[in-house]
Order: C-alpha cells, then structure tokens, then sequence
C-alpha cells in the first residue's frame, strides 16, 4: 500500500478491514474479499495506478458506483484483487442539448445526471434503468445493461470512450482519436476499425469517459400497462407485439413481467403459503394477482412523439391485445392530477385519499422510468425472499442481506422460443426450490431478453446454495438449449465455455493488458481465468 | 502458385497477365497491381489459403466483389499482394422473413440479395447504397457504407460474424459463437467484449459470414424531393430537419445534393463553360439548374410506417422547408400510374410520353434506393469529368476511364458547422480545379457525414494528379478542422496520423494477424503500413 499511498495519499489507499468491508458485500452467496481499496479522483491517477500495479504485480478490479447488484456488486472477480474505486470521478463533463447527449465519469450516477438535466432545463431524457438512482451510467451502458426509453439497449447508445489500457496507455476510440474532433461523442466511427465493443462486458481496459446519448423529450408520451388474461397467451402476445417493435409502433422496450416477478415490486412472498418444494402453489399465486390486480403477465411500455403518432400507437397496442388482455394507458398528466386532488385530503386523514396517493405513486414510479427518471420501485424486488429485515429504512439491498443472482438468455422474439424458454426457466427455478421471477425485455424486434431474477435470503444457507447452484443450472441448460446469455455476472464467466472466440479474445487481453493487471477472470478468455 | 493449384485447381490460382488485368484496373490516379489472383469458393478454402500465405510469406488482399469503387476498386492497398477474390461465395443461407434478416457470403450482390427477397415474396427491404447493383451486400456493411431505407447506416444494422483471422482460425463473433445459438444474427451480443467492430473498415480478418437485417415493408411509403431556393439555406434546414431525425418523424437518412453533385446523376460536365481554373461559373452551374430542376440543394427521402405516420412526417416536413424552399411529395403509385398511361403513346413513337417516360424513370431511380430497390443511376455521377466515353453501353467506371476518389468527413447535424464544412470542401476542390461534388447524409440526428465525390479523367494525367492531390489536402484539412473521416479509401488509411488507438490496434494486429498476412497497410494501424 506504501507506493499508492504515497500517490493518491493515506485515505485514498487502504486495506484495513474498515476500508475494506463496504466493498467485501455481496448480494450472491459468496464473493471474494478485496485485498485492498484504492481510490481514484481523475484519469491521471488511474493512470499511475495502471502503471503501479505493473510494476507490483498487483491486480485491479475497477469499480464505477459498485452497484452491479445481482451480477458482482462492487466485490472483485477473484482473490488478491484491489478494489479501484471510480465514484470519485463523477463529473458531467457537458451536455448538448441540441445533439442530445451527455459526456460522463463512471462516478456519474442516474440521479446526479437526471438531477443536472433537471436543474438545467435540459428536455432530454436519459437512458434509464430499473437499478437503484445511485447506479453509475456509464458503467450500466458498457456492461450491457437495459432499460425503460426508446434507448433501451444502452450500449448501442453511447459513443466517444476514454479508455485506460492495462499497460497505462489512454485511448480515444473512434472519431475521438483524432485531436479536436467534433463528432467524438455522436457515433461509433471513424477510419478503421471501431475499438468500443472490446470495453463492453470486458477487462481489457478502465472506461473513464463516455458520450451518453438522451432522448429529446417527445411531444407527447403516454404510458401502458397491459395485462394477459390467460398464461398461455404469452406466446401470441409476442408474435403480435414483434411487427409493432420491427416497425417502430412500439418505440420502447416494452417489458413484460410474470405474476411473481410484478408482485415481487409490490411485496415479500408470503412464506406460510410455500409449498413443499419451496415455491408458492398455483392457488398462493392467483391470490397474488388477485390483491395487486396483476394477470399471469403483465407488460408496461410507453409510446412517444406527436400526439398523431401516439395515438396511431394506442390503437395497434388495442389490435395486438385483443382477445389475449386489456390494456391500460397511463397518461402522467392523469396520474398528477389525481395526486393533487387527493393530496389535502389525505394530509387531513381521509383514508381513501391516502391509499389512492399510494397506489399514484405505485403507478408513478414504473411510469417514470419510461421518461427517463430514475427510482427506487425495483429494488423492493431483492427483498422478494427475506425472512426479516435488518435496516427496513434503507432500501440498499446490502443493508438486508438480500440475496440475488441474474441469469439474462437471449431468445428470438418469435412466441414459440419465448414459451419454451420460459418453461426451461421455471423448471429450473423449481427444481432448485424458488419461485421464477421472471420478466421479458422486447430488446428490438428480433431479440428479447429474459432477464430472470433469482432472490433469496443470504441468512438461509440452504436458500443461498439453491439460489447459486440454480444459477449455475440454468445459465447452463439456456446455453445448451441455445439462449446465449446477453451478459453475466462475475460467477458466470467460466461457464461459458471454450471458443475461437475466447482464445482471440485471450490474444487481444495479452496485447492489450501484458501484465494481466485489470479485473483477472472477469472474461470468457479462457487463459485468463483464476 | 504451386501450392495454391494444389489446393484450388488450375484456374482459381493464377498469375498471368490476362488474370491479373481485371484485379490491376482502378479508379485512383494509380494503384498496386496484384501479385496474383486466387479464388476461393468457400469458407474451408479462405482457411487453407490462409495457412497457405503463412507458410509462405505471401500477403493476401481479400476483396468481395471489388466495386469498392472510389475507395479502393479489387487493387490491393499495397505492392506484392495477392488478391483473394471472395465473389465464387455467394450463398444466400436464408431469410427470416419474421424475424427479418438474411445470412449472407462476401459473394452476394445487392442485386442477388434484391433479386432473391422478390422471387421468394418476403416482404422486407434489403439495406440498398446507392453503388452498382453488382457490389456486395456484406463489404458495404462492413466497410461501413450508408443507403437510403432507414437502415441506412448499414454496420450498425448487422450481426453474426463468422471470421477466418491471419492465422487461419475460424470465429464466430458474439451470440454465434455457442453452439446452437437461435440468437446468431438478432443482435451484436453475448456475454463478454463485443468483436464486430474490430472487423469493420479492417485487415484483422476476412468476414465470410454476415447476419444483415432487413426492413419489413412498411403499411406505407412516400419519397420525397425537397429543393432548396438559396445556396445559403442550407445551414437551416440542417438545423431544422435535426429534431426530425432525433425524434423519427424523419426515420431515414436525408440525403442533400449540391447542383453539380445532382447534375452529375444526370449528365457529363459542360466541358466548354469552365473557368480558366477548371472549376464551373456561377452561370454555368445556374444553367445546369435549369435545365434539370434543381436547387443550390436538394434533398432526396422518405417516409415510412402507416397512413397516419406518414401524413405526420409530411406536415413536419412542410414545416421545416417552410421558407427555405419546396417539398415535392413522389408516391410510388402515382409514378406507376404514369408510366402505365405514356408507355403505348410512347412505344407508337409520341415524343412527349417518351419524354415523360423517361422523366418517371430517372424520378423512380431514387425513389427505388429509398425502399430497398438497388439501380445503377448513381453510377453516371463516375463519368462526370469523363471526356469521351470508350464503352458507353457500360456503366461499370472502369471500362470508361473513369476516376474517382472519396473523402467522407463527419460533421455534427448543426447548420454552422455543416457550413463551415462545406466551405472548406468547396475552397480546396476550388483550389485544385475540380468542382465539389458534395452530398450530405444525416445519418443520424446528431451526425451528418459529408460525402465528397472527386470525379476525374483518368485519361487526362494533369486531372488525375490534381484529383489525387484534392483528396490528400481535403483528408487532411478535414481533419485539421475536427471533421474526421468516417470510412477511407486505401490511399487514405496513412494519412490518419499515430495516436494511441492507432498504437493499440497495432498491438491488436500482432495478436490476430501474426505473420501479417491480411491486406498490409489497410490500416490506420502505424507498424502495419509499408
């Protein structure tokens, strides 16, 4: 620690078990313990921190905000590593309101930038995520994370990276490269080839800036929920909602969520209704969606532009779900008007007030993350298996021993994969004990995502086996019925198998970080493991 | 060429002049002439070719269909290469027509590709550029090319690479790369860094496989040709049509013709009305206006989705020309509807339904490229400074003495910087004698690129010098300014400058390409280049 201390000075280089043991929690059941926490507050020092642990031998694991819950926290890849905290860089570097986008350090988080372009007047949305506000959005757009916007697929909305190599060296990729570039941060280009993937789910250097594209506010925006009658509809709704999602009808992500997944929001399961395999009956789950007013599955997604075009997607959205469900459209306006009328009454006591401004607010908060801001309504979902919490104020699900692994296939969006994925998911989840949470995320008109959300309580021993061992199974038995996953998380890594692909990407890694310094195992290369 | 004979037989291996010749012609004032030709016709013999090379030292120039015309031609970037023609490989593997994207060989032609979704009846759009119907659908993809449906910034709109890299090992990039992925071609994706980019604009690899995704024909379509009535104009509907593009009311990239850029679709340059500097007057350039009915600009694009989309686009559409000019709307119907009225007059020798027939004809040319119908009107522009035609039935460049070079700045989608832009395009063409021939594309709401179409004589040597020299001063002063190039010919890649993405992509090169095998000096790598 002496050479870091001497560079970044005594509070910024530790590893006493104080300074150490915000980094050492997990959400999974185990991770490894850092062997230390440097903290860094500009590109320099990354640098020099680069070039120290070179000389040392010393490995890195670069943390942004080190809330990638459910996929590695801010715990390293493996044994021996130090911690390199980024939150400190967390500057807006600028905002272009008239090219929509942002220039960001990995400290930035989605509230700090929300917050900027709020108090700036800014009427651009950002690319918003259903993670906690103090998530870092950088560190979401490169690690393939997902959200709620037309910009759902982050990473295809960003441009214009610093990177730090692991031998020291700073990179701009693309049309940044070229000293005094106007166009660094408004597309993936530039003679040659385009260098950005690499950094994405990746160690083979530390992003330390990127161009973060927002969304100009639409003229008009109206949100939906739309909700399945039967089970057994799931694949016609999405052979019906694939032309909308091809054709640009359905601007957005729409996100579809089973009963368990959209009660998870809502509420803990009820334990004394547990079967004896450990997951609820089908009776427990009727009664879920009986008292949320919830279907089977449930979808929320948002249409955007002028109030033609709106209003051309109301009434296809009406089309596809005719005969499958109902859907429901949410202006915001309605919703706040409603708030305002019930807002006296509720202050005076009136309890119908006070429960319609509950489930305003209920209705407000999946609403807000269509228009780019930012909340706290999905975290309640960690909290899904937990026997008793610790710290019920915070909703950090570290501070309640939340347990949480996400296991994310890939699937056409064709309704014939989507089924036999799903039931692949829940036969796995069953078989290990838990109830699948599952949500699909109509990533484009080709793909989804079926993100599956694997809760337990870390207090449980048993639980916490099950929940990693399901993990394992089901990342396994998805890559074997061909759903790839679209990311993992730091215990998916090695089980994704051998490759050309990952013996070139073991070539790239010695090329790029010969001292093997950044993030070791955090890779499908295989050379590269622990 | 033993061991080559060995391996692909007496004809697809050759060095003679009679093989060589077709490989050695080129738009460029001058380019390396082939070593060799080989020919391979699947994906097993690149790999052989490619241990072949290898062991012998010898370096391979791929080349697809070798329309690269204006960057590049079949000629390889460098002295003593041998070209390896890609075209035998020319397997359409299928379309999805749901799921909407077609898995192509370096082989298949924007014709073929066309050709097959028509007689298959799969109602979806192939990306269409607005090159030969003869080029490659996967090298315009890859190199980056753009076109005229939405999908018009075509890598952005592929996935499923497979990839034989320099040392002869096979890749799949992505989803592809697990076994039995139902996902290969839905998005660039899977867990871990993302490898597509590496192969774009590149000699790290030869991509024999490509996922390219196509458009589902929309409810409706309108083209559009929008004219502008002062030169100065143009910095406002740029800023203008910006907000159109970020919010998708415009989902294709507009592309605006300067009057001699348009013109040269249309007819030769009038030789006689040059200036002693060899550039056109004022005058000549409001004749040539006239006579075809154009503006200083105009603009050809689209609008796509169903009725009442597309009627917003036109009103948003008026709107933004409001003032600076005329939108005239062009519904493919309607040109239908004329063409089947004048075609019997014509053909009984009336000369104004021959006139009018002609007229729709050359109105329907890009009108085609629009929805994904790829023609050869574009071609003509090649021929712009020609002064006599040696075969004008074809209209392959090639057999006309034809010569041209691109440049391709970037700019950002702000009407200040696309006028600064322009004026500096116009002083340097200016200063070499040559008329600017500009397009522009607003490839995205935040990005235009700026196409430069150098037109020259390739017979007259005085031309061709000054023609080479504009491209090397318009690179390099474009780049100066902060407009870097978004793709470059073979004559473009080592006026890039070093910087350390050029150092790292070097470093990359060693690692895939270790006896350096692949297109030397097709890069803007520094170690790379002769």
């Amino acid at each position: 620690m002496f050479e870091w201390r001497e560079l970044l000075g005594q509070d910024a280089a530790r590893d006493d078990d104080a300074a150490v043991a915000p980094y050492a929690r997990t959400l999974f059941r185990a991770a490894p313990r850092p062997a230390g926490v440097l903290r860094a507050r500009d590109r320099d020092q990354v640098v020099q921190i680069v070039r120290a642990a070179n000389r040392h031998g010393v490995a890195l694991y670069p943390v942004s905000r080190g809330c990638n819950w459910g996929f590695g926290d801010a715990c390293p890849a493996g044994e021996d590593q130090v911690v390199l905290d980024l939150s400190g860089m967390d500057s807006v570097h600028s905002i272009d309101a008239d090219l929509a986008y942002a220039v960001v350090e990995p400290g930035v988080s989605q509230e700090a930038l929300a917050g900027r372009l709020r108090a700036d007047g800014v009427p651009l949305w950002m690319p918003c995520t259903a993670s906690t506000p103090d998530a870092s959005v950088l560190a979401n757009a490169i690690e393939r994370g997902w959200g709620h916007t037309p910009y759902g697929d982050h990473f295809s909305h960003v441009a214009g990276m610093e990177v730090v190599l692991g031998d020291g060296s700073v990179i701009d990729t693309g049309l940044g490269r070229f000293e005094g570039s106007k166009t660094t941060f408004l597309a993936k280009g530039g003679a040659g080839p385009l260098l950005e993937g690499l950094f994405s789910q990746s160690n083979l250097g530390i992003v330390t800036r990127l161009g973060v594209w927002l969304m100009p506010e639409p003229d008009c925006f109206l949100g939906f929920v739309l909700t399945l009658g039967e089970r057994g509809h799931l694949g016609e709704l999405i052979e019906r909602l694939r032309p909308l999602r091809l054709s640009g009808l359905l601007p957005n992500p729409v996100h579809v969520y089973n009963d368990v997944r959209a009660a998870s929001f809502l509420q803990a399961i009820p334990r004394d209704e547990l079967e004896e395999d450990g997951a609820l009956s089908d009776g427990a789950r009727r009664a879920l969606r009986n008292r949320h007013g919830l279907g089977p599955w449930v979808a929320t997604g948002g249409l955007y532009g002028s109030r033609v075009e709106v209003l051309a997607g109301v009434r296809a959205l009406r089309r596809a779900v005719s005969g499958l469900g109902t859907v429901r459209m949410l202006p915001p306006g309605i919703l706040a008007a409603v708030e305002r009328a019930a807002r006296v009454p509720a202050r005076l006591g009136v309890a119908p007030a006070r429960r319609l401004l509950e489930q305003v607010a209920r209705a407000r908060a999946p609403l807000d993350y269509l228009r780019g801001i930012p909340n706290d309504y999905a975290l309640a979902g960690c909290r899904w298996r937990v026997r008793a919490l610790t710290d019920p104020d915070s909703l950090n699900p570290l501070d309640n021993h939340c347990g949480l692994y996400w296991v994310v296939p890939t699937c056409p969006a064709r309704g014939s994969d989507t089924e036999r994925l799903v039931e692949l998911v829940e036969a796995v989840c069953r078989r290990h004990g838990l109830d699948p949470l599952i949500s699909i995320t109509l990533l484009s008109g080709r793909m989804l995502i079926v993100p599956v959300h694997i809760a337990f309580d870390r207090l449980d021993e048993d639980e916490s086996t099950r929940a990693e061992s399901c993990h394992h199974d089901l990342l396994d038995e998805c890559l074997a019925a061909g759903y790839p996953p679209w990311r993992v998380g730091n215990v998916g890594f090695d089980r994704l198998g051998d490759s050309p692909y990952s013996q070139a990407l073991a070539r790239i890694k010695r090329a790029l970080d010969p001292g093997g310094v950044l993030a070791p195992g955090r890779s499908p290369a295989p050379p590269d493991r622990p």
